[in-house]
């Protein structure tokens, strides 16, 4: 799916003539707009020869010898060539995805899920980039746990780490004792134990939450270990429908420092949909700063924080996430083509060199 | 009422066999849960001896000579410990309350109230821990000043500070002259003067307000010059009901970095209520950073931003408080036991060493 | 206009005693006050000879030698001085301007806008304070560009930096290669090249949008290269009502740190408007950081995100905007005097030496 993918998108982008190699300004401009007569005459560049302009003369900031020269040291190709190098690469094939559906036993009426605290000394969140992530089952974000408000679950997590930890079922309304606060509602589960969660999933605590550690958790989950708790309505008419869905686990710690969904641009995955078609993204932050998410060429309708129904949803285009949050909003699929998808914090998302960090892409198909 | 609720603290926490020393892994689970029957089963844990992680074993990156020994030097024992110890000491005595409701006297019809702006060379943020603190009456927040909708107040404000200062009456409609922004309403206060604000409490004006220095505001507020003023309504029907509430301060300056109401963890104040009760929480941020406050547990009910009542509240579980903002919440208080809350924003809230800064709980009784 | 409104901002702040060189605290109290008998007496200050407060005799964490000198040098005179100085410069005139209004041409039905991207070696955003901005037309923010709903626009974009760029649209729905992100949607523009970009201003895409660079954006946007893109509705009557507007961007990069539309406090432009009066604010962040905007006096109606309608206005007095977002605001002008409009991030809006960075006043006059 994920070399499809990739081929859908260097086909999209490549039918604007601007992934292909050498594809000029001229040759970029004036195509992929079919639909609209009044941009016939559109995108006429005028490819003036490169000159100095001449405020730059004027001044002597820039030591750049030649007008080619971008300021730091690298010619304005060589520039242009590694934020192309990024697209291009996208989305990149790396070891390890997380995210996952967690596959669960039946017993009696429970549904049993295994974690296991486990370090990965080399995850591979950007192509050929490593870090050292704390995971659960080995992949950051943890596995996927998907259930239905009104099913039982047994959550058996064992402990591989060289400390201790426990997990926090943020959102889940849980008796006390399996909150997963160490000293006040559990000891810790230290190296080489399991323990043993258990509880309802209540009626109307449906919707997008997460589990993590909550133990040494500015390191812990930071470091990666958390995930997405995901909870079905027994009557999906009691939300607004949709056609598909994407969650998007933001995270700013230590693992290539800014990741969605434990990978870094361009290994992010895009979300991909057919025109017309309604993608619930569930929003969730992991990470100690805030990302306002800003989707390119179309907006978005937030229809639920923390879980809960918004009692009226509103429209944007960029959602601001605190950490801890989770939002619910569904994305009308209504303009073809490929579009940004990224972080606001710029600093999060692009350097001199390229697009790295926060970035996907919605490609939206025929 | 801080020994009461501390024996309280202990006493819940004790009979889920968590707190007493010695506690294992074994006592801890399966007790504290006597009222679902399908959780009967849980929390089986099975304690295998500490080996090892065979992932660990592949990789030199921890040189912990032995599984039993955490990253850092300290032994897992000790690590745990340290965090232990934290719990056990919440809610920890220390020398200083603020927030608590500031005397007046009635002069005709004129509530009058009196601040003096000191410095407390050592402000006992933390047991055992002091920082400088600048402050009115000498804590740290300010005393709470608390009117109702339709009075006149006054406030005689003495600077007994090295520089000058003023005080702004953040959310509050008050004549220009009663702005408290020196050199443009007012002159500012020199050290040894005296500046007297008084202003009737405007129709509508209801809800959590603040009072803080605006000169050389960015060091005197957050060192801790600031409090809570409370505008209630003449009418409480106006106004979701509430049998209880709770006034959240926080603060991220020089004094002992992260703060809940001038206090961290385990120095912070338990919200303690009884199963059913609602309580209001007023979340006023006066530091430089947000704060994402996350319940466990339960949700909350926004019902007010800044004072005004939103036209339709909402639900969730992390409130995100930007620098200034004002939220009220109400907390129903449906679920028995001790909860973590704290700032989302988990470098704010724990170390490898255990809890501290913007961590509090909410204890519901039966 | 500017040195209308610094004779009138001059002239509301001398009515209060407070600006005039000398004016005591005596004399600034008890004026500017005379609409409310309940006021009558108060602001009597007594002015008590400065002596050294007790507290501070005890400790010699201040090395100041007497009661009169500040923490860091400067004596309480000095300090004072300079907060004065700066409230008596504003607003204080600068050399360029951003945001004004770009006059377009008429190509048959398409409303034809150029912009040109240049470095301004000396972008003076404080008076007597300059830092190299990269701009659109030699100012920052880039003019502004205003159209309406159904509008046909064109813009030539012409690169004169040493590096290439491309500009997006942020909040606009445009054809996906005219989204303006090098390598996905179009070809960078080189430098000395002209691209054009031409699209139909859709229905309903109505409100506060912006133009800003989209390549090695981290920089270049911090730099200066960001715009209001304002879309008006063909029925003014689908929007709420207003009397005159304001937008404030808001920017934190290298260009003077903290600015609203391209300059720090003094050079920052008031809002004024008369009595009664609704003013729309349009409130946009283009920097890396979150800015809550806190206007003293009076609250204000927040009535739309990223242009989309609210379904739900709400009121607040602090507004908290991430990088990316968009709200409009309506303020009524129900209270006379100058009024202190800041981030409430205080270090982005003071220091010990006075007031600078996003900070302004709105003027209310009869």
């Amino acid at each position: 799916m994920s070399q499809a993918t990739r081929r859908r998108f260097l086909g999209t982008i490549g039918a604007l003539g601007v992934a292909a190699a050498g594809g000029g300004l001229l040759s970029a401009c004036g195509s992929g707009d079919d639909d609209d007569a009044a941009l016939a005459q559109a995108s006429t560049p005028t490819s003036a020869p490169t000159e100095a302009p001449e405020e730059d003369q004027e001044t002597d900031k820039h030591d750049a010898g030649s007008t080619a020269e971008a300021g730091d040291g690298e010619s304005v190709e060589e520039m242009d060539a590694m934020h192309e190098a990024g697209i291009l690469a996208f989305p990149a094939a790396t070891e390890g995805l997380g995210g996952q559906p967690l596959e669960y036993e039946m017993d009696g009426d429970v549904k049993v899920f295994k974690l296991t605290c486990q370090v990965v000394p080399e995850w591979e969140y950007s192509p050929g980039k490593y870090a050292e992530a704390w995971t659960y089952n080995r992949v950051t974000p943890g596995p996927e746990i998907r259930v239905t408000e009104g099913d039982t679950v047994r959550i058996e997590v064992t402990n591989e780490l060289h400390e201790s930890t426990a997990v926090h079922w943020h959102g889940l309304m849980v008796p006390n004792n399996m909150d997963g606060v160490p000293f006040i509602t559990q000891p810790p589960i230290k190296p080489g134990e399991t323990f043993v969660y258990e509880f309802p999933i209540r009626e109307g605590n449906v919707g997008s939450h997460m589990y993590h550690s909550h133990h040494n958790s500015a390191e812990q989950v930071t470091k990666g270990m958390l995930g997405a708790f995901i909870v079905e309505p027994k009557d999906p008419s009691t939300r607004p429908a949709f056609d598909s869905e994407f969650t998007m686990i933001l995270n700013d710690g230590p693992i290539g420092a800014f990741t969605i969904n434990g990978k870094g641009f361009p290994a992010t995955q895009p979300i991909v949909a057919r025109l017309g078609e309604k993608v619930l993204v569930r929003y969730m932050n992991e990470g100690l700063m805030i990302h306002p998410m800003h989707l390119h060429g179309m907006p978005m309708t937030v229809i639920a924080q923390d879980g809960y129904l918004l009692p009226q949803p509103y429209m944007c285009d960029t959602l601001n996430i605190a950490p801890g949050q989770r939002f619910e909003a569904i994305i009308e699929a209504t303009e073809l083509g490929v579009w940004a998808f990224h972080c606001h914090i710029l600093s999060h998302a692009e350097t001199r060199h390229g697009m790295f960090g926060m970035v996907t892409a919605m490609i939206v198909e025929e």
